[in-house]
């Protein structure tokens, strides 16, 4: 039986878990570690698809959007009477979904978890929906997405370790049942997800339990969710390792530069954040140099590129005086500039990730990187 | 003495008082007539200047930006800095600024007429400006626009006679002053600008001051402000015969589908109106079918096309379902989206306009044209 989603393992960084690999989807291949940029409403937000296919120097190839939000709007029926939603958003790459637990669970008082299922409110018009593993692997079926994510409980931080344990249980009793209810494998592909919040016991514990389902791609979960930054890595550094060899590694959620290092580092293939668009709606671009701030009035007459060393449309074309002006003014093409920038610098860094690795110097450039980046 | 811009008469309509022409200006020739998308910010709202180049089949070759906004944020000598409007705004067709005084004068009780000029209070801040003919060239000369307009009072609808005769007066001897202030006439053509109101030996006489001072090229100004539209006609129809055939005539403020075919009838040359990006914002589409609004439940499944007979891009991608759920979702891919297919539907409609006057069917087209869209 083939799988939709298979991985090809290219080469390993000696010095570090760092790895270059290739993503194979029934919508084109994906070179990895990749960032993946977010279109939760099937867009991404203030994005033409053209203009993100054509992100870096290689293009972006695969997108994640959230099958929560489409559940609700516009509807699963519909994208699937559409086509799908490569068809209905027009976008021709490899699409990953999530599963909406993320989604349900942040609702707190507003949803209600059992064996079964969620039971929760509509944040759009208060309607009462159910969720379970079998109606979001439904949902992403429809949805017609490459990769399809399990529907998890994702275990807020902090949480003591008792709920931690019970959450990461029914997230593997709920992997089993998706895995059950998943049929067309062979057209789309479900990763399994790895919980334990910072226990690394229970994450030992549902590594196992995952990776016995034996699916074509898992995911780290439950990580960046409030946590300091360096347990983040403490977890996810003792996570990766228990985590199948030849199948691609996804870690949810995160996407700043410095994470996306340092995930690379230990071995992660996959990342996903809305890090970059949002920032570019408040009027923050990512640069070479470190992040900076449209607004400020130091920018008010300055005429160079947002980031000298950046070769995207943006920097060749506009200024700062013109970006701040047009943030001023609430123009909408100041969202649309920001974040066709700020989406190229993820996309491009990872191309450089990438090549780093290739030439056995991807600690080296990272230490470049950082070096005029800057901490965050 | 070279102007910077001028006007070539092609073909006239043996039926009608429509007119094929070339307006030529140091940013390209310009087919006419030609609808101007407006860039009040120095952007076309919502759009990359690279898309509204290619919108139409032949693309749009010049744009109208607005002088008021400009001065006020992100200020003419800022843009003067960075090259003029052009560069800064990353546009390289013609561009026709406004002077200011219509925005000035839209001010109400915020704004003071004498002789020398208008004081005003910023609609940013609250601060005091003054501005004059002198002052309105100055800024036009710092933005660099291709076409320059004349300082002019615009004498709001209804108006008394007396009011209206002193305003045109005022608006020739200003007229005279912008002339006198304007200096390098091969680098921006100054275009002056006829007003009367709804008065035609008012309009006789605007007509015969302004023509006077051997301007290259005249507009229409005064009209589309709160009177009948019949009326606007009437008194359009009898204004043009009354300006020079060899010198381009624009219609300020004017570009709905019926008033474009209605203006183009009587002679008139360009047209400016943020109608289509105004109404795109509203989710609402210009169509071959007439005026639909995106919002309406009877979309919320419509898997066609925008409009059928429509090739622009958003046509040719996207469907009404998908249009519908990014307005729903306030999406920005919305107004984009909108606002490149409403300019585009004035664009191809002016091309098919000169075409039809070409082939000595623009009446025939004309009535084609609203069989099918239908009465305002």
């Amino acid at each position: 039986m083939k799988h939709a989603v298979s991985y090809t393992l290219i080469k390993e960084d000696p010095r570090s878990e760092a790895r270059r690999g290739v993503l194979h989807t029934p919508h084109g291949d994906v070179q990895t570690p990749v960032f993946m940029p977010v279109g939760t409403q099937a867009t991404v937000k203030a994005m033409k698809p053209e203009d993100v296919a054509s992100l870096g120097s290689e293009g972006a190839h695969i997108l994640l959007s959230n099958t929560y939000h489409l559940y609700l709007r516009p509807g699963h029926e519909l994208i699937k009477k559409a086509g799908g939603l490569h068809k209905f958003m027009n976008w021709n790459g490899a699409i990953l979904t999530d599963s909406g637990g993320f989604q349900v669970f942040s609702l707190g008082h507003l949803r209600k978890i059992e064996e079964g299922g969620v039971f929760f409110r509509s944040y759009i018009d208060g309607s009462g929906h159910h969720f379970s593993p079998e109606i979001s692997i439904d949902v992403q079926n429809a949805l017609g997405s490459d990769i399809i994510m399990a529907f998890d409980e994702c275990a807020p931080y902090p949480a003591d370790r008792r709920y931690v344990k019970d959450s990461l249980e029914l997230t593997t009793r709920w992997l089993a049942r998706c895995k059950e209810h998943h049929k067309d494998v062979e057209r789309q592909s479900l990763f399994g997800i790895m919980q334990g919040g910072v226990y690394k016991d229970l994450r030992a514990q549902s590594a196992e339990e995952i990776v016995e389902l034996d699916l074509p791609g898992y995911a780290i979960g439950g990580l960046s969710v409030g946590e300091p930054k360096e347990l983040m890595y403490e977890v996810m550094e003792d996570c990766v390792p228990r985590l199948p060899k030849d199948k691609p590694r996804y870690l949810m959620g995160v996407g700043s530069p410095d994470c996306l290092f340092e995930g690379v580092e230990r071995g992660i293939d996959l990342f996903d954040c809305v890090l970059p668009t949002r920032e570019a709606r408040h009027g923050r671009a990512l640069t070479s140099h470190g992040k900076i701030n449209i607004k400020n009035a130091a920018y008010e007459d300055d005429l160079g590129p947002l980031d000298p060393e950046c070769d995207c449309y943006v920097c060749r074309n506009y200024s700062r005086a013109y970006l701040r002006h047009l943030f001023k003014s609430e123009e909408m093409l100041s969202s649309m500039l920001l974040s066709e920038h700020n989406l190229h610098f993820l996309v491009r860094t990872m191309e450089k990730i990438r090549k780093s690795i290739e030439e056995d110097r991807f600690l080296e450039y990272k230490k470049e990187f950082f070096d005029k980046y800057g901490k965050f």
